[in-house]
């Protein structure tokens, strides 16, 4: 039997090992009698099947996971990953968010948020050889990033020749590997049902990262194709499609310590990052991220009243600015506690003594560490400088006259040579994201976050200042407050980028238009283009320096850990992985128990009548009167409505099935505790949970409360 | 067997009643088979002799419980219950409050603040038949309201007769039985040992009513006597009081669902109040006074810098106001949740029920509950008025100069009619508590709180004002906030009552001296005197009617309870009582679980460092270390910190001794769950949850951290 661990865990309690990892399928062989110990009743190799049962019915929606559970394209995944979908359909008169939506009919299902698509990973081919077949030694760090950058561009552009695919080229462990991606793209995509937002996002912000929780966090789409079965655009004459595999539901859920696993994308953690980087991201980036993000919070909250026009626009990026505030405060809160650093420091010294006990070790890997770290210094250098022109990007007149400058550049090229997000498999998303401006813009805020921002760029020492900015804006004459307001003032009024025509009109135009322009951000654009392109290309240099040196750092650690006999998982990186292992609660405090279920009963506690904990009345009458229909588990009395687990998750794995131990779908996982949010960097077995919606509460919903009987029917529910 | 129960429980599950009750010592023998069956080792019957064992051994501290832990009359209480004493014997080069105090002699031992007292229950008389004697029923209220005021003060003043007593006349059931209690009273008390304020209230107010814990409220005191074993004011001639009885501590502690019990002098609860009175309560008294003390609150943070010198004067004014405030908040909150209402509503029903359906007993009681809603609703009518002239006494002037000028009148009286609170009995408290009004007073902030409350009072419809108030301020003529403003500055100019001298003069003078005055404080109590005394003659009328039907309400109720074989316990009155039941956690919400034990360890995780989570530093270190000694319970692996029980107390339990099952002393109460805040009127068995220290957590920290060897070779320790 071969055991398997991670970095974080294998200084610590060896008991629960059994739930860290983000397997890719291939890999699952390798742990197949940990698989079949800890419950699976599969043949851990059926897992590796991309196109056979159960890989074949998991999908991918682009930054959320879901599932085929009808043999019909009915497609399962979380609440708010249909969210925009229910948004987008919603009228003053018919407001779905609020009221919920379900298609009695297929002819009732409306068209999903332009853009949405469902991708069905069917090929995962190994083009590491391909890749480093074009690498040499001798290449500068630029040399290498381009190298990489155009092997990549060229393997996809080559797979997606077949238009009905979307391709991508991703490095796993830091570059030691690499693997082309091939999804078959389903364009035409219906949303079939979502509760109301009173029961999907029951218990909204405050609940988020929170135990206990009683969200109803699920949807529906259905997937459509053309007659010939071949993805197409909408259109009222395509049929639902037929996938070759469903999952089947099993209503009977699971129990406490049942084995779980979940299927899906995965987006990205930092399992592997150096103590060096560890210690830099939690003592200096997030913090002043955080404080960046609220300054922005602040400046909207101040400049908008609730419900006005100019609030609801700011409504979503307020979210993500949210969001990630109090994730990052909850890392720095959580590594402060932990043990994150020492124990990675620990085992970085461990790794050196077993590289420096053997001559060959040394040789091949003896400045693996080392020549990370300075690379990581150089960056770390420049760290101030980076982060504060990011923030300057949530001024969107900046961020937009750079883009269409850039675009106007990129366009001279040939198309596989464009940098990515401007090649012509781009465009489209760039018109829409150019479309999408007004709706989340108002001139006057824009102004004020730029000035904020602004503010914490003058304080940069001059060395790192960019001379075009500072000359632009005369701050290399000193910085005056009021001559800076003055001048922003000036360009504001002045700018038409403010308008979409204007915008998609600019998409069209060669780069001499925009260096005769006389809007103001396209010359601030312009101006400052050739020394954020040396920005850039150093960026570019240091970090193909740095793809010399992870790879080598990473097979050094994995060759450690080899010699150990346990293999090692790859971090997340939007790649469809495995995660497996138990039902179960944990210890949030000393004196304090999570127990692995919540109950209907506890929505009725939690009630207001006052959102986020405004429950439809119908359901408080229905728990009220114990009409728990064929859905109560006897253990508890009542109708589990979520449960957590000890799954290894982060974000990507939204909408995600949580299958049983015969690969049955049995909820949808959909978000993990507080205490695991620096799961992301470090996994702690005894804290880490992963909460699912468990699919009693999803089919008493269903059946009682929206009365949607007809997807019921429709899927295969077996007990 | 006789079952028992109370009028919250009767409808609830008969599953843990067993929890429910504060029961007076000779009521134990009618539930002893429930105290064996719980688990006692004791004959029940032991406990109700007052100066046998354990009795003999509790003592109350007036508002705190504590109990004697050695033959030489030390005495173990909460922090809380000690604080003032180590505050008062703080200095700026040695404060007690941050490092803790331990006198490592006798002879170290310092005074307790002035006016502290133990007090020795050793006799309680029933005298229902005395006060009940001098009743007839053709009274008006205010008669019987006299007479039932003027017996029990003449049996406190029989009682009195020999100065080492305190002596006090106390209701039961609303007035159905009367009790007179007879207290030694010691006069010499010292601080013995309090740990840091960083052990003693570690987690502060963030953690008030909060499960976890991990809070060290211990303290010791010692009571001295003169050498003739007779209390005796304090002298350096003074002994060690050497009680009869003392308690053993038991360093064994206790075990999840152990019998425990604690003993001691719980303050009020309102459990058989009537459906409307609750109604009441919770709907209009409590919101409005919640209302009034955060504006309150909020006038002293917008008024007074942190630090400040004001700020320090009012700090334990805000303590007080914003307990309160959170508790009536919490208190709405579970009523809101909760169903007290509807099952007050239920019994009343059942109750009326049953008194219908036989005639002597419809005779007999068929007119109380609705004689006492009549009376109830009458006095609600007054109610906005009374809650706010009380608030207005928030301010010192109004309310020193109100009584001061009441002294003058009550002095012209005998000592024995005169109203209580003016007897001679009471003016070394009376003298107290005018020295210390500046301490805790600012006359512009005084000003400004009268200010805001008086905008509350011209509120009030013209019927329900004070006529001579409104004169006095012109307020007759219509309200211009200017105009008042004007002339509350001009009178906290002119009044003298600020000066401490100034009230100590005033407390010798005679009424015709306040009735020439030219303090405009005094004039005002002066002048709105009449009409004061006319409204509190008014309650007067109405409480003696109340006492005319609230006795007969509670014998209806204690009938009714009876024929069904159970017995019924009192409202908590400040007396002596008994409630036992069990260790043992509870689940606080749907999907989580509180454990009965929390350990040294969630002192380490809860550390940030800064108060009020600032554990010493040595104290940490001993915990990374586990050096446990010989306190560590085996079960959890560590020194246990707090424990929950199933106990009914409330406030005045402070201090409490909890006892095994051999009456052995094994931690101390301290708190209540936020979940039982509303305990004082309802008891709910799934929820409501006492905190204790545990014995081994104290023994731990005195041998390990503060080296109290001394005190723990004093005590008798058992395992």
């Amino acid at each position: 039997m071969k055991k398997f661990v991670s970095l974080c865990l294998v200084l610590a309690s060896t008991a629960s090992i059994a739930d860290e990892g983000m397997w890719q399928p291939h890999q699952l062989p390798n742990i197949s009698s940990k698989l079949v110990d800890a419950g699976l009743k599969l043949n851990p190799s059926s897992l590796t099947d991309l196109t056979g049962f159960p890989m074949g019915a998991i999908v991918s929606l682009g930054g959320c996971t879901a599932s085929f559970v009808s043999d019909k394209g009915l497609v399962a995944t979380n609440h708010h990953c249909v969210y925009g979908s229910v948004q987008y359909n919603s009228t003053e008169d018919n407001n779905l968010l609020k009221n919920g939506f379900l298609a009695k009919s297929f002819q009732e299902e409306l068209p999903a948020t332009p853009g949405s698509r469902i991708y069905v990973t069917e090929k995962i081919t190994p083009v590491t050889d391909i890749i480093q077949a074009a690498l040499t030694s001798e290449m500068s760090g630029s040399e290498r990033f381009n190298s990489i950058d155009l092997s990549s561009k060229s393997l996809v552009a080559e797979c997606e020749s077949d238009e009905k695919y979307r391709c991508s080229v991703v490095n796993f462990h830091g570059g030691l590997e690499y693997y082309l991606f091939k999804q078959l793209t389903i364009r035409d995509v219906r949303l079939v049902h979502a509760p109301a937002s009173s029961v999907g996002k029951y218990g909204g912000d405050i609940d988020n990262w929170m135990w206990p929780r009683h969200t109803g966090d699920y949807g529906f789409y259905r997937a459509y194709v053309g007659k010939d079965g071949q993805p197409a655009d909408y259109s009222v004459d395509n049929v639902p499609y037929e996938p070759k595999h469903h999952l089947k539901v099993n209503k009977s859920s699971v129990d406490e310590n049942d084995y779980i696993m979940v299927l899906g994308y995965p987006g990205r953690t930092n399992r592997y990052r150096t103590a060096q980087e560890v210690e830099n991201q939690f003592t200096w980036t997030y913090p002043i991220a955080k404080a960046y993000r609220e300054e922005i919070i602040n400046l909207i909250h101040n400049n908008s009243a609730p419900g006005s026009d100019v609030r609801i626009k700011y409504e979503s990026t307020l979210a993500g600015l949210a969001n990630y505030a109090k994730n990052y405060g909850s890392m720095i809160e959580s590594y402060n506690k932990g043990t994150t650093l020492s124990r990675k420091q620990a085992l970085e010294a461990e790794l050196s003594q077993w590289i420096n006990a053997n001559k060959s070790r040394q040789a091949k890997y003896g400045d693996a560490l080392k020549g990370l770290n300075t690379l990581i210094r150089q960056d770390q250098q420049s760290q101030a400088r980076d982060l504060i022109l990011a923030y300057m990007n949530y001024s969107k007149m900046l961020s937009t006259a750079n883009r269409l400058y850039r675009l106007s550049l990129e366009n001279k090229k040939p198309n596989v040579e464009r940098k990515r997000g401007y090649q012509e498999r781009d465009i489209a998303g760039f018109e829409q994201s150019m479309k999408a401006v007004n709706r989340r813009f108002d001139a006057q805020m824009d102004e004020t976050i730029l000035l904020a921002m602004f503010k914490h760029y003058v304080q940069l020492p001059k060395t790192q200042r960019l001379a075009s900015l500072d000359k632009f804006f005369s701050l290399d004459k000193g910085y005056d407050e009021q001559k800076l307001k003055t001048k922003l003032a000036k360009m504001y009024k002045a700018t038409e980028l403010t308008k979409q025509e204007t915008r998609l009109a600019w998409m069209k135009e060669t780069s001499s238009d925009f260096e005769t322009s006389n809007d103001p951000f396209i010359q601030l654009a312009v101006e400052t283009y050739a020394e954020r392109k040396h920005i850039e290309e150093a960026g570019e240099e240091l970090s193909g320096n740095i793809q010399a040196f992870r790879p080598k750092y990473m097979e050094a650690l994995i060759a450690y850990f080899n010699a150990k006999d346990l293999p090692v998982y790859a971090d997340a990186n939007s790649t469809l992985r495995v995660t497996y292992g138990n039902v179960k609660g944990y210890s949030p405090q000393d004196g304090l128990v999570a127990s692995p279920f919540t109950t209907l009963e506890g929505i009725v506690r939690k009630d207001t009548g006052i959102a986020p904990f405004d429950a439809p009345k119908k359901q408080l009458a229905l728990i009220k009167d114990k009409k728990y229909g064929e859905y109560a588990k006897k253990e508890l009395g009542s109708v589990p409505v979520n449960f957590l687990g000890t799954l290894d998750i982060t974000g990507g794995n939204s909408g995600s099935p949580t299958l049983n131990d015969k690969a049955e779908f049995v909820g949808l996982v959909f978000d993990g505790v507080y205490e695991s949010i620096i799961g992301d960097w470090d996994y702690e077995p005894k804290l880490n949970r992963s909460i699912h919606v468990d699919i009693k509460y999803m089919l008493w919903v269903m059946e009682h409360v929206d009365g949607a009987t007809n997807l019921i029917e429709e899927m295969d529910i077996v007990e």
